[in-house]
């Protein structure tokens, strides 16, 4: 594998200031010019629901949203801009020398995380932390979608090939991100090259129908594309007649390539009905000794046909996924939201009719409780004033597990007569430092150590919380000193209303 | 506005030629090594069903295919990745110097385009037709998704401003083209800088909860706002409570704006029932005087949202739309293939037990019939070879007006018994040229350019076909010559097969 770092950020490399909502702008312009620019901010990233119906997400994105922090800068393209949108000069000459200097305590990418919960928080001046709302929202909830997606689909594939087939069908250049965000939730491979490129993803493909077309006849075109790809050639086999013509037509040049020591590595079958078709596949094959030729099968997969596939004993061996997982079908977003929770030193909320939708207000950290057996209990979010003094194991990196609890209870973040003792359980806090004062400063873990995670992490999951249908709420609650901390501040604000 | 045509396929030029599937690259390859390479194919851009249960599509994405194969080569890094992936050294050296010399035939960009016709056509040799093919589908499926998405919004919103909210959610980097796609499909304006910047689009922007937050108090924030935006200030009002704070205060510094002179532009509402509050919010104003005083709505709306609003008479003057948009809820994707239709100077097609997915052969072209009242009544796919010799109007912008149709019906694409007769039509041709011999040579439209013929396009668009609910489907056949030819082609397969 050739080193790719240098790669890694050139997409962004240009666009990560601008790449924004401009309000953020205009209120960055505001916060200058009433000078309350440089007070301190904190901001936390969550999310309200899991989607797809499922009973947890899988946080990524992380090291792309660092990548961008790191480099971020308004260029003189970026400032001619602006000045010409009505930009105040003197707001712009700040922005020329701007840089993001902010500190960032996060999950580890690859975390497996729960509605409510804080799952990254930034710190730093009023400004740099409100500017990067919607890069950080744009990223994280993209690739924390899919890769919940992929998740879901490893979950039921087992230990059977997947790969990203989605490129042709994601939205434009988001597929770069997708295809990363994939191999995060548990993909093999990847057809997509810049992505391949860009993060050192394992690239793979078959061949089109336009291929098989392009010849005369369909033998002729398996035994071209078989001369160039000895050793990797998948031959598609529904152009004309998958029975009739083209299983035959691979078979026949499965036997050539035995006699010239070759071997042929598969079949892939893109229509009709995937699981009689490929029990047929399987028995045409076997039945001429060629048992080692792989069946992949594409066409509208997502995690219920190729579940259903497997209920069906289909001799499936290699999935590839398009549309369903690069868009995220059926939700197509996680609805993750950024949300002011300190400003001037003094925690802040935002009010709703639904409690639910009230913030929660503060520096916080997030506490993850295992049982004897290891598997997860139960997450709580506390203020980080409740962690201090908790004796962390040694070693600097996350999740760092706590000698004991900072609380021994917590309650529902939203009817808080509702209560959870957490005396039995051993705790570790899931938040560690991953950028301090602009630099990034936690551990660079390479696409392949965060898949180990994400597989290592979702085997502590309880199998109520992975189930499709009707999942288990997995309880996320917080500490008594948070909910009274927000009850004062919603009490403040009613009073000053009335 | 300043000229930002420098910047238009900026975020594309290093990533054009690997923005790719694999297996194109792989094929490509065996063409080369098969010294079929240079051998003349062509291919046709279709899709196969309209996304939201919508009557027809609107045709985007085509000037930034245009932009990317203009630009299209691989760069150093591309060869060092291509030949770390185990690609043929002679290849490689190949495409060192390759670049798309092709042309293409399309549709304009911003037409009301329909499944089954071809919309867009690329000949040139086998080989640069065919590692265009993920590049091209990925663009043209989701813009064309997204400008349908928002042309839908703009059928139900009247004259009343829509504005893109949607980066935070959309997907990754795939918030660059939507953006563009929602302002072809009707939008006003976007909140998206860098897409604003790129394709120099209307950026729009309001406030966010966190700077109401970052405030000891509401009424505090709302004049730091307005101090900086005195010409365009928009108030959040939802922060703590809507009807006894947020409105409140909004009034409160709209007539303190007056006696400077200045004049609020408008209120946001962002939860709640957004009916009722905005009726509230308008007597609210009104009664102090301040009708000019816009009201601006967000938080999950969609087309059917909106026309529920404007039907409960809400006055509301402009929609801010997100996640729906973007992220083309609830589809996700356009189904838009890429089939190969003549190679070697011989028409080809795919065969599927499926008829409707037999693909058309040959080289085609679109024809459109209008009535007396110049409404679409329906579109012909023809070869090409029929369409010469009939006269066309003067210009060389399309589409082109015929003196008379080459064809006098036309048939169903699957239901050769059904025909229509198109005696008493005019007819235009839809396909023009666009690019020839890798040089764009067609019109450059701006984006207003664009969105102004998806306006008059619409207007002849009957509204039957524009409904939400069961619209009719629009009529779209063949030619009984390229009904012929399918068939001959499809008995030749079948007689090859037995």
């Amino acid at each position: 594998m050739t080193d790719h770092s240098h790669l890694r950020s050139r997409l962004l490399e240009r666009q990560a200031a601008l790449y924004t909502d401009k309000y953020e702008l205009t209120m960055a312009e505001a916060y200058f010019r009433e000078d309350v620019h440089e007070a301190p901010a904190c901001f936390d990233y969550s999310f309200r629901s899991n989607p797809f119906d499922s009973g947890f997400v899988v946080f990524a994105g992380l090291q792309d949203v660092l990548d961008v922090l790191a480099e971020y800068r308004f260029d003189e393209y970026d400032i001619a801009f602006l000045a010409n949108d009505g930009f105040d000069e003197r707001f712009l000459r700040y922005l020329e020398e701007f840089r993001f200097r902010g500190s960032v305590r996060s999950m580890r990418e690859g975390e497996i995380v729960f509605p409510v919960e804080t799952v990254l928080r930034v710190t730093g001046t009023l400004l740099e932390t409100q500017i990067v709302e919607t890069m950080i929202l744009n990223i994280l909830n993209f690739q924390s979608l899919v890769a919940t997606k992929a998740a879901r689909m490893r979950m039921v594939a087992g230990e059977r090939g997947l790969s990203d087939f989605g490129l042709r069908r994601a939205h434009g250049l988001g597929g770069i991100s997708a295809s990363r965000a994939a191999i995060i939730g548990g993909f093999d491979s990847t057809s997509n090259m810049v992505s391949a490129e860009r993060y050192g993803l394992l690239a793979a493909g078959t061949m089109a129908h336009s291929f098989v077309q392009s010849y005369n006849d369909e033998l002729q075109a398996f035994r071209a594309f078989a001369r160039t790809l000895p050793d990797s050639c998948i031959l598609l086999v529904d152009t004309y007649d998958t029975l009739r013509s083209g299983i035959p037509n691979a078979i026949r040049v499965a036997k050539e390539m035995e006699e010239r020591g070759e071997r042929l590595r598969g079949i892939r079958l893109d229509s009709g009905d995937l699981a009689w078709l490929a029990r047929r596949a399987r028995k045409m094959l076997d039945d001429e000794g060629l048992e080692y030729v792989k069946i992949a099968a594409s066409n509208q997969l997502d995690e219920h046909v190729i579940r259903s596939l497997l209920q069906q004993d289909a001799p499936i061996d290699l999935f590839g996924v398009g549309t369903s997982l690069v868009t995220g079908d059926p939700d197509g977003a996680l609805d993750g939201v950024y949300k002011l929770s300190a400003a001037h030193g003094q925690p802040r909320l935002k009010i709703s009719e639904t409690r639910a939708k009230i913030t929660l207000p503060g520096h916080k950290t997030v506490l993850r409780y295992t049982n004897g057996r290891n598997m997860f209990e139960a997450d709580a979010v506390i203020l980080e004033a409740e962690r201090r003094g908790s004796i962390g194991s040694s070693g600097t990196d996350h999740p760092q597990a706590l000698e004991s609890s900072p609380i021994e209870e917590m309650e529902h973040p939203f009817e808080e007569e509702k209560h959870k003792s957490l005396r039995q359980y051993s705790c570790e806090e899931l938040h560690g430092e991953v950028m301090r004062d602009g630099k990034i400063s936690g551990q660079d873990y390479s696409i392949e150590d965060i898949a180990d995670y994400v597989h290592s992490r979702l085997a502590q999951l309880p199998i109520e919380y992975k189930r499709f249908e009707n999942p288990h709420v997995y309880k996320v609650g917080i500490s008594a000193e948070l909910s009274d901390l927000r009850t004062t501040l919603v009490e403040q604000h009613q009073e000053k209303a009335s």
